[in-house]
């Protein structure tokens, strides 16, 4: 007897930044070399200050800390916040097991079982997982490659907003699309959740990744408190991805109090990592310089590359690490598949994610594909002439 | 205004472990000495191999590992579940951030919002809180402590099972009753979760401490693959409480495969530690014979002094390091807090865990107290010593 899982369990979405993995596994004995483009993982080395603290850690046992985080690390997070322009107490502030926990947190706090978080597509995909997870539902509102994905006309979001709708939920600058959102852009956002009484999540981990002016937090300006919820990481910022933290940050004390219960229910974030995160911290706006311009140059090499390819339609992105590039071909499902296995430059390839697994609406995005420029410049431009070759060689479907 | 959060977020209950978190922060200062029996945080030093790891790490990276564990790790917890004759292929576990993730993943993968779990109380209050989250009930059958906290009759947990019921839970050996399940007892709930078709989840977090006899898994014998889950951590087996490791056991593919796209949602557990806990696993049967013998004898103690106390009755508890025990007072919310804040002998006092926050069921349990016996034994017989003139010393609730 097979015993069968929940309806929840089985519509649990598989991550289509993943979905490759297995041939990627088999080719990488094949080629000589391929480029991953296709995940967010930094190869900025993490800083020496946290590993010296894993290093010399004292304490002969590792304990559990504080639910909501250590106190010390939360003062830390205030001042980090406070040097953003984010006037916020170490008491609106709560550590959590990366950005993914503080998201699960967030919408298990403002969903009830079926309500709706309205998300302008193409967005992260694994918001839809962590909604699967808490029984809630993204309603997506369409943005378009040919305004740079900015946010929809406002009456386009407002046309979503049900009795179910909570919230509407944005990442800024956004992960996959590089957009950053305007100021006007975030009050336009800020006044339509005051007015129908409904909360703005803003994932903002990629806040110090804006090339071209500068980044707007939904909590940098006054008179948006109750409504307002930061999700936030450490992972892209000091490249600490495998280290598991984040934080959530809100005036709401509501919304502060039940997620510190969830806190408490799960016990602790890791310890020892928040430890030398407070270390990271110190380094200041010089560690944070330095690793925009090299993004930026790295984004420069992509959009370059991606200009000379004939058929290719993208508008250049202000932020994060990623681009959003539309490719003349049907599906890029297939493409980025045969891509993978079937080409080959000087026995080496490139492997990107397929676009239309950012888009909950069916059957969009089909012809985009997400470049995540986090290896050096040299490389991704040799990336995108395969990109460029594979292009030229493929056959198509039939 | 005030915006409000969901039905969900507002039940979120708290840890009755850390209710008293804020006169014990307070009367910390004033006391010399308070003994924390309150929550399950060994003082056993972490192996010394664990932190050799860190010391050592080479990689200036600290990446994103597999969402399911680093493949390596997983082999080296087959050879852990072999060694503790449960046979699961890596295929089979899947690493978690702590047995807390592991939990919720569960939930999630086998409940539907508005579904039930079957859990023998009292139990790990944090069931109630991961329960919550994901929209699921804990529907308690009570167990006596007149037995001991054995499985209450198995036709009593037969019918609370309702259209509703997904799941049995247990924790074996349990917190907070130190009960271990006897074979007889685990064949009883396996037969019936195939009768009705339905999972049991069993938490073996704490497999290596039984002290008398051994342990029995819902694992171990063949003939019991589909229906059955376990919930695992390193927490108190290696002291890593604080590392947030864990792992979720099955042979049924379908909660293996819903778990693992859960586990690509919020994109791994935490990598450093990993790479550490493959060391840990090395140490071999000579480790726990240690740590068990240690925890025996603080069993023991607390035991013992426990029986010098008029008026207080538990039966012996076989495993795991709680005793669940009735003190012959009304409300022990308010007798803990009296212990707490207006008690000392010598300056000093002890924190214990009201024991009606391990009960679903109203009004229960408020003549007990879980202690966790997590201290040495000469300090664990100088806070029974104080619990004993605390309870002559106690004016009463008026």
């Amino acid at each position: 007897m097979t015993k069968s899982i929940s309806n929840r369990g089985q519509a649990q979405p598989a991550s289509p930044m993943r979905r490759l993995e297995a041939p990627y596994l088999k080719m990488k004995n094949v080629r000589s070399r391929i480029y991953p483009l296709n995940i967010g993982q930094p190869d900025i080395e993490t800083p020496a200050v946290y590993m010296d603290v894993y290093r010399n850690f004292p304490d002969p046992t590792i304990k559990y800390g504080p639910s909501g985080g250590l106190p010390e690390y939360r003062k830390t997070l205030s001042t980090y916040y406070e040097n953003c322009g984010i006037s916020l107490t170490p008491d609106e502030i709560l550590v959590t097991t990366g950005g993914s926990e503080a998201i699960i947190f967030v919408f298990a706090a403002i969903t009830d079982p079926g309500d709706e978080v309205i998300v302008p597509e193409p967005f992260y995909a694994n918001y839809n997982g962590f909604a699967n997870m808490v029984g809630a539902r993204i309603v997506p509102v369409t943005s378009r490659a040919e305004t740079g994905y900015a946010l929809p006309p406002i009456r386009e979001v407002e046309e979503k907003i049900s009795p179910r709708t909570r919230a509407v939920m944005i990442c800024n600058p956004g992960n996959p699309t590089g957009y950053a959102y305007t100021e006007e852009e975030i009050e336009m956002l800020k006044a339509l959740c005051l007015k129908h009484d409904i909360f703005l999540v803003s994932d903002e981990v990629y806040r110090e990744f804006v090339y071209d002016g500068t980044h707007h937090s939904i909590l940098s300006k006054p008179g948006f408190d109750d409504h307002g919820i930061i999700v936030d990481s450490l992972s892209k910022r000091f490249s600490l991805c495998g280290a598991r933290l984040g934080q959530v940050a809100s005036r709401n004390k509501d919304v502060m109090d039940a997620i510190l219960k969830m806190g408490q229910a799960r016990l602790c974030p890791p310890t020892v990592e928040q430890y030398a995160a407070m270390e990271v911290h110190k380094l200041g706006q010089d560690y944070f310089d330095k690793i925009r311009s090299e993004y930026q140059k790295r984004r420069d090499t992509v959009f370059d590359g991606l200009m000379e390819i004939d058929g290719v339609f993208c508008k250049k992105p202000r932020g994060a690490f990623y681009i959003q590039a539309k490719l003349p071909v049907k599906n890029t499902v297939e493409f980025a598949h045969w891509l993978l296995t079937e080409f080959e430059l000087d026995n080496e390839t490139v492997l990107v994610a397929p676009g239309n697994g950012f888009y909950a609406t069916k059957d969009i995005g089909f012809d985009e594909i997400r470049i995540a420029y986090i290896i050096e410049s040299r490389q991704l431009a040799k990336a995108m002439r395969i990109l460029k070759e594979g292009l030229r060689a493929y056959p198509g479907q039939p």
